[in-house]
């Protein structure tokens, strides 16, 4: 080949290295040769719980519109989540994931000219849109894991056109509360958009948490992300949503594709939202799973960053890939995050509580061996 | 609201006027009244068969995993695909459908300064696409409604880095064969992408038609976009792919959303590959209904564009909008093109027979009571 096609690419595109996920329980089974059922991947951030029975029923319902295209404008599931949240359907953007709302929002509007500003040890999606595009990203340092909202807000220059809130964040689980996120927001110019990504705020339970929709009427500026995959257990069907004023979901509609949302996906969504059983079983499981992983944690004297999600980072030490390493020969996917500049930590998902006790043993067996080896090399 | 948040939209989403799909069963039902199953859409060429049945069974066998994330390398469907298709792995790029393709290739190549071209009469989502990066549609003129490729060769200026080809093209159905499209590519310099959109390519059967895949080897710079949604009926689940050398799919892979293609929609593409009886009953329902459809035109003495795809576009005259509105009162969807140019035109999507009588019928009352309230305002 005569030609670089590398190079013939636009610059952003060039220099992107893409998305690492969490490894499927297949990949891992065929590269290490382990029976599929043997494993356990507590990498994704994934609903432990299996699917609601409603999503399923509404899935089997819709198994007969297979060859006709999605209604485009999701009227049902926009009509479910409209009353549910008390908002417009005009207000409403579905999307592919709401990784896919997080991309058309960047492609809406930043440019190669623009600045988009985002926290270190925030969700990696951020940073990938933003060089997509060529707008450059404006990284501002963590304060003990989590946003330094004070210092995002001095980020904000003349060329920034977005700013990117993950809370709570992932893969650090840090939180803000409803003052914090407020007195940002006030301190934002209107230009500006701001995205608060609440990708995990169904774990929120209490008072203070922020809610970004209770935000949205004074702050016409602020795009609140939202998704289907994580307590509404639909990681599969890839529906993720923005509210925001309906003149931002007017731009963003034009960009987002006609079909982004499949039908089953429509359906699943519109039917799992009707299940407050499943949503408050996935809560429950959860904090009980934290509260585990927690315990051992604390008994193995190793420290990690307390969670508002439904996964904590547990900081491990230097040879935090060799226990990775490990973990996976003994059919655990938990992930491993220096990508994220956090090479001694590994994010875990909260599963079932069989899931987080084998993890636990073999995170112990892991840790195990490698001080014997150490202290053998030492001997 | 002190800001007009359109304003702050890039450029090229500024302009931007969304694609429109095909009218929805559901919302035309709640428009106007009806029962939803006495309406009969024809309207976004969609498999009129049904689903495969094996495709069926594989959704239903995947449901379990609906709380997992996809595998974002979508590896048994490249399997699936490399087999048949006597490619590698590495030279598919799978999308959200091919619009999703569609989108991510021209992100890819084209950026603000270049020109991307393509044919009047082509489809939609080429210069929607296009637009919403900022870049330069250049629409050639089409000839008896088909691509004029001498023309598009001659427009490839120093600034064009992509070329669409429908081929069939998608309103109209034409279609150009192998040397014609093997002739063009061989006049487009390798440093400009050409696209070749094959979404209608299994309607194709007999000899002497263009097969985008037997090209790659010579035409580094082709891709070869193709989709599960026409002839593979499975429209509702979103899925296309690209084919082309590796070094170009490993750009599209870089910037495809990491789980584009969502569990059931891989599942459910991986098996109907292996269901040729449901790909042969899909040309053959095709083409007897094109046969039909054809027949009775004839009859009505209406002009029509033969049609390489599973529609065909019909020349109802001037009054082509209440037509359309008469037949959407008869329970009828059919896609009317003025927004593609075309305002005479009545695009029909082939359906089963009785579909397609009603659909004549129908049609043939619209005509009918035109003619009548016409002569009656001449008298």
């Amino acid at each position: 080949m005569s030609i670089d096609y590398q190079s013939l690419a636009v610059k952003g595109v060039q220099a992107l290295s893409p998305y690492q996920p969490g490894k499927p329980i297949d990949e891992l089974a065929r590269e290490l040769g382990l029976n599929p059922d043997s494993i356990i991947k507590l990498a994704s951030n994934e609903n432990p719980l299996g699917p609601s029975s409603k999503a399923l029923s509404a899935v089997r319902d819709a198994l007969d519109e297979l060859c006709r295209y999605p209604d485009g404008n999701g009227y049902t599931l926009k009509q479910a989540l409209s009353s549910r949240f008390n908002v417009k359907p005009a207000q409403i953007t579905l999307g592919n994931g709401s990784n896919d709302v997080l991309e058309v929002i960047t492609r809406c509007f930043a440019d190669p000219a623009s600045e988009v500003v985002f926290s270190q040890y925030a969700f990696a999606v951020y940073p990938l849109v933003t060089q997509a595009i060529g707008a450059t990203g404006v990284s501002v340092p963590a304060r003990d894991y989590g946003h330094d909202l004070n210092a995002m807000a001095e980020a904000v220059t003349d060329r920034a056109r977005l700013v990117f809130v993950a809370n709570p964040n992932n893969p650090t689980g840090t939180v803000h509360g409803a003052e914090a996120i407020e007195a940002f927001l006030a301190r934002i110019p209107e230009r500006v958009i701001v995205v608060l990504d609440e990708a995990y705020c169904e774990y929120l339970q209490g008072e203070g948490y922020a809610d970004g929709l209770s935000l949205l009427e004074r702050y016409p500026n602020l795009i609140v992300t939202r998704t289907f995959s994580k307590a509404w257990g639909l990681a599969s069907l890839r529906v993720g949503y923005s509210i925001s004023s309906p003149e931002i979901a007017n731009v963003l509609n034009r960009v987002r594709q006609p079909f982004n949302v499949d039908t089953l996906a429509l359906a699943a969504a519109t039917a799992v939202l009707d299940d407050e059983d499943y949503l408050q079983r996935s809560r429950d499981v959860n904090a009980e799973g934290m509260k585990q992983l927690e315990t051992a944690f604390d008994e193995m004297g190793l420290d990690y960053i307390p969670s508002a999600g439904n996964f904590i980072a547990v900081d491990v030490g230097e040879k935090a890939h060799d226990i990775n390493q490990s973990l996976l020969e003994q059919g655990v996917i938990v992930r491993p995050i220096a990508g994220y500049g956090m090479p001694r930590h590994l994010r875990v998902s909260i599963g079932l509580p069989g899931e987080n006790d084998r993890f636990i043993e073999s995170l112990s067996r892991a840790l195990d061996s490698l001080s014997l080896a150490e202290s053998g090399r030492g001997a």
